[in-house]
């Protein structure tokens, strides 16, 4: 596919290509006002600002829509208008910024709504993109389940029987989800410092963990009793962002039994700022893992490619500023697909609201060196990883950056999701009479 | 304690006496709109038109927070300005309605306020009293634990050996919480049909439960990172609800292993509209389960009374219209109180929002005649349960009605919660090509 050229200069490098046009919330110092946006080369295009000054003059059909842009501080209500108008405005804004487009009085002549509209990715802070009301974490990323499973059950019993039957998941911590950047406060909780004892003790978290994963918005909602048919369920996603699962594996391990993680897992889920729409990973579209369990009816999408084609990379820089990437995986690391996850959770009856948000689960690839978590890594703790700069990990330390980058395609036509990236601090001290 | 008099003619066998005052959201055919209201006697007390009509005149602390009962749809506005304000409202309204209480003119003897605020409780819409944005689910009910653990484990290992210290939860679906009366549908879901495959099948749940607990909402936020102490987790409590979460045993016991339990839960849980503030249930406070281990400092409530004697039971109505109370319990029954939830929840950072949910896991008592669920009393299954009408159940029917309800007092000057209720329908019949 010839790449889509633009008036405006994008570096043929830019993650943020004409054939992206993800969606944002920003606000700048000048105008502290959360507006959306999307990213566009090193720009945001404001969109709150690009609607004011009727820059959808020549789109029509959403003229009546436009407070979605004007009136809100989150994607909620553009998302709700649902996937065939996402399209529409995502074309439109595509025809507008495209050299030689069919609307250049709109835009590109407009110098005025050009300098206003246009602003620096640098002078940009970024919000959490959507009201998230309900997040639920899935366990789709077969390579992961079974490393984890391995460390703690061997080989031959590393994947449970229900997991090549249904996407296992469990409900996540909606409050604790932020957005890239946000610094990330090491736990305390219940762990074993001595080994001697059977007594646990409150201490900072000494086996902190994170996990690549992809996220998935909802922008369609269901109501309570009313299942999600398979094949409706694409109609339901609204985009995709990276998410960081940050786990405590010791506050885990000792707190899951019988009901799951908890604590060592709502202290904090960082995701990247930008929704990639469906429509532009849909030329990335492929198949995930193949499930040697045929799926019920429910859960069979006949062949269809739902997983995406998307190159994730890990990256830690320690305190001292050096990077060693850490991971190199896919998306395509995945058995379930978001659309399988989403009948599979509905198929009960949970409802759902616009703005919901799934993980897909850890994303490991087959070999070594595609492990998407460290206690995969370091086989919880038994080996260290070598960084850049002579250091070695098991776990996190204070003051590490975790960055996890996604992107699909190719130069000049680049889809990417930008940083996920987030800073270890040191735990609080928590003092008691 | 003598009981509070009012000029209203209150029923002394009411949940609603003076000596509770209740909040909760309500509308009506004529009025639509939802209002705040509180529960007296057989009457609704409209805040909304109680504030219109200048109800607060005489109380001028409060005025500048009117908004919170003419504008909003939820308690959440009201339940953010705090405990102290919320002793004082509800001590104001108290007043209002005292007989010979001391502003007879701003109530008692205004015709025309009285006649469009006091609404009968059989003409109001219940609503859900709070818009929740997170629900978490505990599992604090120890003879209930130590019911499940017996059935699956045996005696010997009933309890996990976290049990006794930390107070086990779950992340819960937010979204599919409902209000007393809202039907609940049945839940289709992976099960295993045919006991000669190791196969599931998708088929509508053949071990329909319920369990008894009580849900407190969250008046109070608390950020990223920052833990809520014990000694200040009273102040961020709003109030209680009744709390039905209908469980799917066959369900859950093929999807749990290894993240807890997830479509078993989702499809629904029920609250009691009426949240019944801390303030009432004060006269009723008590120590729970003693725990034989130390607390940790962090959850050490140094013999702090903040369980309640609460008098609860369930009432099963079959589609005959008979009914049988299949359990009398207390909600003294729990080995940790919704501080310590709270305390341990926030130790590793977890953000609070206010309106966010707790429950407090399954209250039984240790009689035979006190356990909160069909799974122990059934024995998952084994043993039946005899109804009034002669049925027989182990697990619930569509058209069984489940109803809990809960007091605390003595006639004349009751605090209970009125009715939390859910009939269950039948499943969907899910075709697939
Ligand atoms: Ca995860
Ligand atoms: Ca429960
Ligand atoms: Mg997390
Ligand atoms: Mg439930
Ligand atoms: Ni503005």
């Amino acid at each position: 596919m010839a790449s889509l050229q633009s008036w405006l200069e994008i570096d043929p490098k830019s993650q943020f290509s004409l054939h992206n046009l993800p969606f944002g919330i920003i606000s700048t110092a000048e105008d502290p006002q959360l507006h959306p946006a999307i990213a566009i080369g090193d720009y945001a295009l404001d969109l709150h600002v690009f609607t004011r000054h009727n820059g959808f003059a020549a789109l029509s059909i959403f003229q009546p829509y436009q407070a979605v842009f004007l009136s809100q501080s989150t994607l909620n209500h553009f998302a709700a208008l649902g996937r065939p108008m996402h399209k529409v405005v995502r074309g439109y804004l595509q025809s507008v910024l495209l050299k030689d487009g069919p609307f250049p009085g709109v835009f590109q002549e407009n110098e005025s709504l050009r300098s206003a509209a246009l602003i620096p990715l640098q002078r940009c802070q970024m919000h959490l993109p959507m009201r998230i009301n309900d997040y639920t974490d899935f366990y789709a990323g077969l390579h992961h389940a079974y490393n984890v499973g391995v460390l703690f059950r061997g080989p031959d019993n590393a994947l449970q029987p229900n997991y090549t039957h249904l996407p296992v998941g469990y409900h996540g911590r909606a409050s604790s989800i932020v957005v890239s950047g946000t610094p990330i406060r090491r736990p305390n909780g219940q762990i074993f410092t001595d080994p001697t004892t059977k007594t646990p003790a409150l201490a900072p978290c000494r086996k902190l963990d994170m996990e690549l994963e992809l996220g998935c918005f909802v922008c369609k909602p269901s109501a309570l009793g009313q299942p999600i048919a398979i094949s409706d369920a694409q109609e339901h996603l609204f985009g995709f962002v990276l998410l960081n699962d940050w786990s405590a594996r010791d506050i885990q391990a000792w707190e899951y039994v019988p009901l799951g993680p908890f604590n060592s897992k709502n202290f904090g889920t960082t995701i990247s700022p930008w929704v990639v729409l469906m429509d532009a990973l849909e030329p990335f579209a492929t198949t995930g893992i193949d499930n040697k369990v045929k799926p019920l009816p429910y859960l069979d999408e006949k062949g269809k490619e739902t997983h995406f084609d998307i190159n994730l990379t890990t990256t830690l820089t320690t305190a001292s500023g050096k990077s060693t990437t850490i991971c190199r995986t896919n998306a395509k690391n995945l058995l379930f697909s978001f659309p399988q996850m989403l009948a599979h959770h509905t198929v009960g009856g949970c409802p759902f609201n616009v703005g919901d948000l799934l993980g897909s689960g850890t994303i490991s690839g087959k070999e070594k060196s595609a492990k998407g978590c460290l206690l995969e890594q370091s086989e919880n703790g038994k080996v260290s990883i070598r960084l850049e700069d002579g250091e070695e990990r098991t776990f996190l330390q204070d003051g590490d950056t975790v960055m996890i980058n996604g992107v699909s395609g190719s130069e000049g036509s680049f889809v990417g999701f930008g940083n996920c990236s987030g800073r270890i601090e040191a735990a609080l001290d928590l003092e008691y009479d």
